[in-house]
């Protein structure tokens, strides 16, 4: 069996996804891409957390999304997987998970706005929200144009993939990536925290729009980029 | 002792109510029917569930309401399982929990709107509140009734119990329903996530009415049915 | 070192509340009384529960309220048990918490309406709201007068304290009591999930006053009282 | 190794954020200081909480804000401490969390009101929010300046932090603090309470402002300073 680091980087980004509490049954899926390989790692469709392996990962061609390794359907959103790694070059690796803060926020249709340094840290404004699918291309391609209107929107705004790791789609939930299946774990993780974070503060202050502008600057440099500060330095 | 099979899925599927967190004391009853023998297998009434056993379980007649065998006073609920089993022909286990959001619902005396993606993919629309017994109805057989409510209202409206399986009674709480007892535990746990989903959704977007209806097909359609392509395939 | 039965079911209480969640830090205390030696055994102040044993308790006189076994300090609370235990005759045990949102809605001032069944159970009606104390009472005699106003605001609203076993104090939090420690720790319990219920059922429909009378009675009088039929036969 | 005993109790309140659930990653950090030596112990920058030991502590001097001892970067934070070490002399530990509910508050850029009796017997009237750092302040020094307007706060207002044991800052989170690590812990679970307390008080009761005077002063009295009496008698 092929790509064993990348199955288990992968394997444990989809059991922290459990740990974390994101995911009911068997909602919610990680993968990774070996983007050397053009292949990536993802979550058979409708198995039990408890029973996964490594070895039941499904491989997937990044070119034509087509299986390469594994006996199991991949997860049935590999079309999107497959649309985010297509579109942003730069990924390592995506999650989906209806997560309950985020998933509420996508069912009320509204982006996430940046109102405090806990999302600064993470994510440099707002979490987008992308605009809702046809009806044709839901018929035609469900999955894969749920991907696809991701990058539509950050093309639309401008935005770095890098500097803002999750959109939500409307009526459903949310998408959170990184450069490795970890980060796209503690991706998933911090953006569950600024979707509740959220929630509360606007039941408290309902006219709040957004945080005061350097503090976003701030809290997002000291922690990205060639002047971060935040940790210890890099060996 | 008979029944052994039926016993055992029905207890494990009260054990995966306490598990799930939908029940708090001795509250919440799981039931079972074999159709051919025509008896249910239901949780005998206040009995702790730390030691409830297979054993415990009341057998119970579906053409007369009679036990036909076990030492205990089954739930008292009993007769709002025999309604549903006698209105539904089509289901083979019930569930009955105060669980938390799914009550707030019912107290409200709301209907739980189909808002995302994560509802339709285990409910085809809203899950219904029923309307409220009437004095006579309450005095003369109030849990018999209560079941009866969920019957009438399916008939009214045209549901089908396959495509919807829940409903709410008002001030009171939600049934959930499934082909078997570990389906019915399963559509009690998304039911309270519906639920919880719900409210979070209206407290963001207070005027929000519906998920868009392609997305609810889509969803709903994608694991239910012959065009069904979630999950492994069947052998 | 005598009264040993009730201190075991006093200790059991008092770590019940613990356990459910009830309590943080040393906040809380449960409190059982002997009525034929007119004595009850309370919880000392402050002390962690993790090192809390049944000896640890001290036996205060129903009558004076003086302490007539044990080396600590009772509960800076013991005034208001002993104000309950002289007002109500019929009640066996006494808890008090700062549970979560049993304190928002005596923070909030507004009395628990009974909004749906799994209230009525338990409560027979409204957890009633106790009037505030005075600056002169405040400075006389606090724990003593938290206690006498619920008996005071029983009296004036007729109610009776084995149907609704528990009160709020405005700005404070609530009490509940049973005939035993056992009881009174289920009345904690159960109040603070009927105080989340009807949080939640509020924010769903603000208006709603209460539930349809015929279903408090019936829930009420289907688990109290001659016509009883929940549960197993006592034998 | 120097300061053993310093370590231990800055260490065991760092954990103690853990197993209270104040933080989420690697977010959170507390301090002690040992007043004579002029030095205070703060949790590394951005460390794992699992693999953090006594000896991982940074030493730094109060007077320079040097490091003294230690391998690692200190906290991102330092600066906040070391400003709260110097302007508040009677203080002995300080905490920065981005607990979920204080955060909420300090998001939503409004005190914590002292809504109740569990308020006030931890913390003598409102957690003040302190004013917005400029684009100056935070461009020059921003985690110092983070723990100056603390300090310009207090003197304003005239508070005094022994009684007031907390502040949030606009769009970021609390501080908290106490006379000992321990002591500090405790402020900061607390102070999470409280203000999950006075959201969901607010949500019942949006206009209410503050605790009865009387009571606020009693409760807070009983367990401070020399008229005191809650708990056991110091030997």
């Amino acid at each position: 069996m092929s790509f064993g680091q990348l199955r288990e980087d992968v394997y444990r980004a989809n059991m922290g996804l459990v740990e974390a509490g994101l995911v009911l049954l068997t909602w919610g899926n990680a993968s990774g891409i070996d983007r050397e390989a053009g292949v990536f790692a993802i979550k058979p469709s409708g198995v039990d957390y408890d029973s996964l392996t490594p070895a039941d990962l499904v491989m997937v061609s990044v070119e034509t999304g087509e299986v390469v390794e594994g006996d199991m359907r991949p997860s049935s959103d590999t079309p999107s997987h497959l649309a985010l790694y297509q579109g942003f070059a730069t990924i390592g690796a995506v999650v989906h998970t209806h997560s309950h803060y985020a998933t509420a926020w996508a069912q009320a249709c509204r982006e996430i706005p940046a109102l405090g340094t806990t999302h600064a840290d993470q994510c440099y404004g707002a979490v987008p929200l992308c605009r809702p699918l046809t009806a044709a291309e839901i018929d035609e391609a469900y999955e894969l144009h749920s991907g696809k209107v991701i990058i539509e929107r950050f093309a639309e705004q401008g935005l770095n993939p890098d500097h803002v790791p999750a959109a939500l789609l409307p009526g459903h939930g949310p998408f959170a990536w990184g450069k490795t299946p970890a980060k796209s774990l503690e991706n998933a993780i911090v953006l569950e925290e600024m979707a509740r974070l959220a929630l509360d503060t606007q039941a408290l202050s309902p006219g709040i729009e957004k945080l005061q502008p350097e503090l976003l600057d701030k809290h997002f440099l000291r922690k990205h980029g060639p002047g971060a500060y935040y940790g210890q330095a890099k060996k």
